[in-house]
């Protein structure tokens, strides 16, 4: 069984019914240990305040969501991003979060080449590298499935994310959530490949049969066909021993009441993942 | 630019305007010549006169769809889909089919053993691949979008089907679709690896954004995303010259005019594959 001091809570979960405050205290309330937490409500708040509020209710920053979309994208909104992901790394460094994900973005209208668009992604990262090892940040590559490489994210595998890895060096991290890469067959190796250095993140949710919206429609844990106690076996056979992450993005949890949300997603982690 | 000889369509493109006589006689007209037969409407007809049929209108047939789905069944209906296969290799003999596709199956309700299924997919193949080199008839994998491997294929990418065809010796081939694999960081390096050999089929259709259904959505080339001319020269360089093969999946072009489909499909054939 999960260690309860291992459950953390995305505030993606609980997206449309509480802002950061709430969230923070809400899942403080039901005894979880990390948030993946969003920019929008610490910016708001200030980032100082947002520390000491996770601090006096005991929550871990995961994660930082996030840095990006960095690349098909106009030169000057290409500079911008990259500025807003510098300030991002700042952020995350305050909140001594876990690590930073950094979004590639989707193709731009009018193209069909991916594969520029990867080596932009890569190039980007190659900048924005030394400033996040100087701030003792991570940056982290996250899969996310091929349904969505055209309009939300050309990294979809962790072969690519560990490509990345392996030509960039040292200070890159891989987000590891089981719903966009359940269905690979080279998924063990590449976890292995990754080992306990490069794997940052393990995110749940699971995959819903039949699905019915193509980034909304995550099923709670337990109730798809993603074997989840496998896959966390996995990460831990390499050594992965951090927080385990509820990031549900689904229409149909968002309408529900977030106390039952979070109470059940700690029931799920303590009884099917 | 594609010499009009190599233009094949799949009967998918025209699944609900036109039976198997009307499509092969359509497709003549429109001076295609392959066609992705669908065993349906063959077998109504009676094999003989479809080989006639075919032969009189100067149409090869790509390959015949389909054998399969073979697993996640019970034993009983297991042992009839297989039966049923057999069957399908006679009858792909018999119209001297480029290929005959063999579709794994969906998961079983309940089930999470994805690797289970794929082992089970990699039995059913070694069982039916004596019968198959006996009659002369290639056994294809087509790797299906990762977004349908839960409920329609377990068979995902270029890598999986590089694979299988290493572990199960001669005899299998690879269908290559770009809808299906145009994401996928490996696919040039897996089309290296499938070789000229394995590869026994080009389809295209084209990745549209937004897509708004898991199956039934492929644009029609040129209308999305897809580099489909990078694609073709990969298959081209390891030394594929065979059909390229029109396949749409789609209600919008469905709900056309067939003969404008046909003409359209083989004018972008001509301009933007």
């Amino acid at each position: 069984m999960l260690e309860r001091k291992r459950i953390a809570i995305n505030q993606a979960t609980t997206r449309t019914q509480w802002g950061f405050r709430d969230a923070v205290e809400g899942y403080s309330r039901h005894g979880v240990k990390g948030i993946g937490a969003w920019r929008e409500g610490i910016e708001e708040l200030g980032v100082r305040v947002s520390k000491k509020l996770l601090d006096d209710n005991g929550l871990a920053v995961t994660s930082l969501n996030r840095a990006g979309p960095l690349i098909g994208l106009d030169r000057k909104a290409h500079l911008a991003a990259m500025d807003d992901a510098r300030r991002a790394i700042d952020i995350a460094a305050e909140l001594e979060a876990g690590c930073l994900p950094v979004m590639p973005g989707a193709l731009p209208p009018q193209s069909r080449d991916i594969g520029g668009i990867r080596a932009q992604y890569s190039a980007a990262l190659a900048e924005l590298l030394p400033v996040a090892r100087a701030s003792g940040v991570v940056l982290a590559l996250e899969p996310l499935h091929p349904m969505v490489a055209a309009d939300r994210s050309c990294m979809n595998t962790m072969t690519q994310a560990n490509d990345l890895c392996d030509a960039l060096g040292g200070g890159l991290g891989i987000l590891v959530d089981v719903y966009h890469i359940w269905w690979d067959s080279r998924l063990q190796a590449e976890i292995e490949r990754a080992g306990k250095d490069r794997i940052v993140g393990f995110h749940v949710s699971d995959w819903l049969v039949p699905t019915r919206d193509f980034v909304f429609d995550r099923g709670m844990m337990g109730d798809g066909v993603i074997d989840i106690p496998l896959l966390r076996s996995w990460v831990e056979q390499v050594g992965y021993s951090g927080f385990v992450e509820v990031e549900l993005f689904s229409k149909d949890w968002w309408a529900k009441d977030p106390e039952q949300v979070v109470q059940l997603s700690i029931e799920r982690c303590l009884t099917v993942v």
